[in-house]
């Protein structure tokens, strides 16, 4: 691949030290991988191809560290009815876990592959990927088989809901996921979760499923307080989890917890704006100290967007993080809830994954709400966009 | 013009007869005019050009009859301090107004086609501007002029802050705007409005301007109810003004004065997103039958928004609008407040100004925020995007 010189950038965000912002910037690229990054007059000659960001800014890749793409259907309506007064449940997954399992795996294919595109064209760079609208052994395989065509993170989220042939029977299902499903699906993914919620999966069930997740080579996370305070995020901090996520209901021993730990707390506000909840407290995880990432939660059921910007923006809107914070979260916070030291930053070693915005800094991604500022898109010094 | 057939719509919104939605649709246009719409099995025959829908959805042009593109400079440092819970007041205009006179001509028809160009790709076919950033005679003047190059909906608002020259003489500032300011503007714009409010200028103020431009031949429109209560809305009513603009803090006789008149009531949430501020309550004015429009009020201080969808999410998920009511908001309910029975909707004779979503339903402008979701676009018949 040839190296490739990023000149006339207004402002540079490497996430590296300092306050990680260099002003009048360029950025040098070499075999996908950034090898220089500094101000412009610095900059090393030689490169075989020179793009001019005329003044604009560059930020790394955003790194969306939860994602449900693999499904079939969409619920437009239950949206509809829900902005009419309807709440939001658990139980809504189970219309796409029909859809999904009735879909060819072209089709899931091609949703997913429609998505990942959106979200590219978007400034994604990296998107995490989770099972769990299969939720048999064969559909859960084939979700993460799909998964794995678009990106290396996939989850294995078989305990997102007990499906319904299972109803009144959630042991037997938690024996199902934690016994064979784990066993077939285990060689396709990195990680596993569970929705550790009133509804979903409880405490005791969920530290039965990571810890033989573990047992198999699998990382945890977990999908924790999003309706309630319940003892997720306690379970993810025990077993080492890389992420705690949503994190809407937090008792102080939660933060405390995630503040002594390494688990990121991940943070999806599409979902609390599509249905219609409170959102988490950011400024109370920074504040404690804990590592904070903004994720999208793409999902059909509480959160249809890709778009990392518009979470960027309700973090600053309604979360309090600062544009600054914002963009820290969905770059260098997704890749640290990932554990991919390569990604979400632009020093000398990172991957190549870069963003040029249609503007003249990285604060316009909040202050230009809904506006696509996404102009161009390097994945790996190869541009996607 | 040739004439075009779009064919294979899966959801044709027409906000004709009936609740104005035809499923398995086609359109027909003449000349840049809606001829035809209907079910497709009975669409007549003979157009030169067909377009394939593909089974997506298509909906009217979106009518964003609020916007103030006419100015220079950015003020991101601004918003960034001011999410950092530093409040919004009128008297941040100043800066934009600074960097308006300091600008040439070209600088700012260059800021306003880059601005009509992005909400022209969000599929809003028909924008009104307001001039407000010059606050000279000359300066008001070119900003009239820079503005009808792009649209016919030119708005005088010099009186849209007492600039700082005029500092303690704001009766002075007053005669200026209702005498050689109005004279000079008239022959430029369609509509006079005034911002009317603590900070800004007051009922009396309001009123002898509007009605200074009405003498010239203007419509008044009014910015009223922003930031507190205020005599606004019932002098927008008894001079029979198009809208009154904002109306986040109303009584009830001003909703009861709205819901007796013509003047539409246009909800710009855009504002109150990037103010951190109580949003109107779109419910209590539907309820009690007043018109409704959405639009963007895009400006670089309070909403650097040109983006309708992002809008009418907004007015889902924090005025309780339903998507169908969002999207007429802002497709005839702008078209009213800017009295233009020709435009916001795709029956017979309308102006043919449409979009084609990337989705099976108009829901998804809601239901999947922050995403683009135009594909095309289409302004009097011709194809802008
Ligand atoms: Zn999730
Ligand atoms: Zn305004």
């Amino acid at each position: 691949m040839a190296s490739l010189l990023v000149d006339g950038i207004g402002v540079l965000v490497t996430n590296g030290p300092g306050d990680g912002v260099v002003t009048d910037a360029a950025l040098v690229v070499d075999d996908g991988v950034v090898v220089w990054a500094g101000e412009r007059r610095g900059a090393p000659d030689g490169a075989e191809e020179r793009v001019d960001a005329g003044g604009r800014a560059v930020v790394p890749g955003f790194v969306d560290s939860h994602a449900h793409l693999v499904f079939a259907g969409d619920r437009a309506e239950e949206f509809a009815a829900r902005m009419q007064g309807r709440p939001y449940s658990a139980g809504g997954i189970r219309t796409t876990v029909a859809a999904t399992r009735a879909a060819s795996d072209d089709e899931l294919a091609g949703n997913v592959r429609r998505l990942a595109e959106e979200a590219a064209r978007a400034g994604t760079t990296t998107i995490e990927c989770k099972s769990g609208y299969g939720l048999t052994v064969e559909d859960e395989v084939r979700s993460l088989r799909v998964a794995r065509g678009f990106t290396e993170e996939g989850t294995f989220l078989g305990a997102h809901v007990v499906p319904p042939e299972y109803a009144g029977r959630a042991d037997e299902y938690v024996d199902l996921v934690r016994g064979p499903m784990l066993e077939a699906c285990a060689p396709y993914a990195r990680w596993i979760d569970v929705f550790c919620e009133r509804g979903a999966f409880d405490g005791e069930q969920t530290r039965a499923i990571l810890e033989a997740g573990i047992a198999k080579g699998l990382v945890p996370r977990v999908h924790a307080g999003q309706l309630g305070e319940g003892p997720g995020v306690r379970i993810a901090v025990e077993l080492g989890a890389a992420s705690a996520d949503h994190v809407t209901h937090l008792t102080d021993a939660d933060v405390d917890a995630l503040a002594s730990s390494e688990t990121v707390a991940t943070l999806l506000p599409g979902a609390e704006f599509s249905t219609r909840s409170p959102y988490p407290d950011a400024r109370r995880l920074l504040d404690a100290g804990v590592t904070v990432a903004l994720a999208s939660d793409c999902n059909p059921g509480s959160s249809y967007t890709t778009n990392m910007p518009f979470c960027m923006a309700l973090g600053v809107r309604e979360m309090r993080m600062t544009p600054d914070e914002a963009l820290r979260a969905a770059t260098v916070g997704g890749a640290r809830a990932l554990r991919r030291p390569d990604l979400g930053h632009l020093t000398p070693g990172a991957r190549a994954d870069f963003v040029l915005l249609d503007a003249p800094s990285p604060i316009h991604l909040a202050y230009r709400p809904g506006v696509p500022l996404v102009s161009r898109v390097w994945q790996a010094g190869r541009e996607v966009r």
